[in-house]
């Protein structure tokens, strides 16, 4: 039976990679050739030359990564911000990744109560009954949800999983500066409130754990905070772990890894700007070359977190 | 200077209700002969269809209110799911609600990191940047947000609701039955999660008091706890507070007034259900005059609320 924790090790395994592309495209990203292109070819349309520059460099970068790289992490701000043309990106990039063989995780932190949890499951990792036809909206393989609303605002999402073997993430321990506001109050249990979200999570994806012994119903702990990923990692011994704030965000490969399990495995490490902006520290290419740019740079990540797995700085 | 509290508590005060609607189409919500214009219309595109019966149907709701309720909230989890044709159908009623005079609150309970939760910020209060101007992408006047993240998480939101007179609503304690899984938690310092989060809100918003002594950084407190909606009123006794719960989730009027202030004002109670679906209630009206069944039961709920507040249950 397909199980997005199955999918996703399986890939990590195959490439001997665990690292996730973060596609979060602003336009200041772009090489010009590129807004220049899609002005020539929408000369009156600027929010279509625009969306059509952020597919264009996606589809150039997933071209140049899809062999090294498992799976692309598209957060979703960036393409509503353009509107109509923005999702239109979003889908095509989704849709572009998935034709590559990579595992698509949107990224979006929906949250809701139940019957509008299950909207936005239904929205982007399962079908929606349209009036003669059910079909999916978004193929993801996995969304980025918050927990806040606890476990009958989960409960969808997780069934939705089962139903198609998709996946979820929920936000246990962010990679924010101010993550810890709420996150790091100390409970009465004795417990902090990421623990208890951890907890919580560790308990919701019992029933979603494949053939690779990790579960579809993954977590968020941010790469910037490596003593409590070690920490979670206890309280979720078979949790699937998303790991952001590596490169652009502050932290180095040894913070990266702190999640994995003992024998390097469960987590995957995001990269966004470090990887889509790469070709801007490299005199020596032209721009449009920029993806080799972000060739190079997937390719160091993979090696320095490969090394980082062989010799833990924190367990 | 323009201010989202001061614009929502003056339409409430003209209208004389505290009332929002909730605008969360599902297709089993709208009278089959609406659907059945929106095939005739489009008989080769069934997602057409039905995103053109989502708006026609939310057109009809918003005519027979907007002389009567101040306010709506889409909740956009559901125009999600009906993918690109979902968003113009979701755009299309909040433009409409506008040319109204409706106050639109759009329901996105966002939440994300400062750089992307700057991007949700312009895609649905702000401007986004295109390539030759910057433009609304969703022309609403507040939205709802999660605040798990911490303050760095919610300040892109704040600023832009400086800069452009916009609001926002935190989710504080959510109306659903589980809301208590992880806002409920007790801190080792006496408070509870979601007052907690109260306190940070009333923090947050403390730059944003309008002329009507609330400010623009709102709460969301489910109406089916008026314990707590009381408790929290006394921790933010400056903020708006969105109350979701009245009708189908099944708080009365009772309930959902306990978070207004002693004087009666500052806070806005949602229904959707009960209002969108008040059609398949009334075996005296035929099916093309739901929209009256709609306009006679927020009459009934604005009776209902006034009523309340006038003899108060929850103090």
């Amino acid at each position: 039976m397909k199980n997005f924790a199955d999918l996703l090790c399986g890939k990590i395994a195959e490439l001997n990679n665990p690292t996730v592309m973060g596609l979060d495209p602003k336009l200041e990203y772009i090489p010009q050739f590129i807004i220049d292109e899609a002005k020539e070819n929408f000369p009156d349309d600027e929010e279509m030359a625009a969306c059509e520059a952020i597919f264009e460099f996606n589809k150039a970068l997933i071209d140049a990564v899809c062999d090294i790289i498992p799976a692309i992490k598209p957060q979703i701000a960036y393409y509503e911000m353009y509107g109509i043309c923005g999702l239109e990106a979003f889908l095509e990039t989704v849709d572009y990744a998935k034709s590559k063989g990579m595992v698509v995780i949107t990224d979006a932190k929906r949250n809701d109560i139940g019957t509008t949890a299950t909207a936005y499951a239904k929205a982007l990792i399962g079908e929606t009954e349209f009036l003669d036809s059910t079909k999916p909206v978004v193929d993801s393989d996995a969304v980025t949800v918050n927990g806040y609303l606890g476990t009958d605002g989960i409960k969808p999402f997780t069934d939705v999983c089962k139903e198609g073997g998709k996946g979820i993430f929920t936000l246990v321990r962010t990679s924010n500066p101010s993550a810890g506001d709420l996150q790091d109050l100390e409970l009465k249990d004795g417990r902090k409130v990421y623990e208890a979200m951890a907890d919580m999570v560790n308990e919701w994806g019992k029933d979603l754990v494949g053939e690779s012994g990790f579960s579809s119903v993954g977590a968020v702990v941010g790469a910037t905070w490596p003593e409590q990923a070690v920490d979670v990692r206890k309280r979720m011994p078979k949790t699937l772990i998303l790991v952001p704030g590596y490169g652009a965000q502050g932290a180095g490969a040894d913070a990266a890894v702190a999640s994995f399990t003992a024998d390097g495995k469960g987590s995957i490490v995001n990269a966004s700007r470090s990887l889509m902006c790469a070709w801007k520290k490299r005199e020596d290419l032209e721009p449009k070359d920029f993806a080799k740019a972000t060739r190079d740079e997937a390719i160091d990540m993979r090696d320095k977190l490969n090394a980082a797995l062989k010799d833990r700085k924190y367990v």
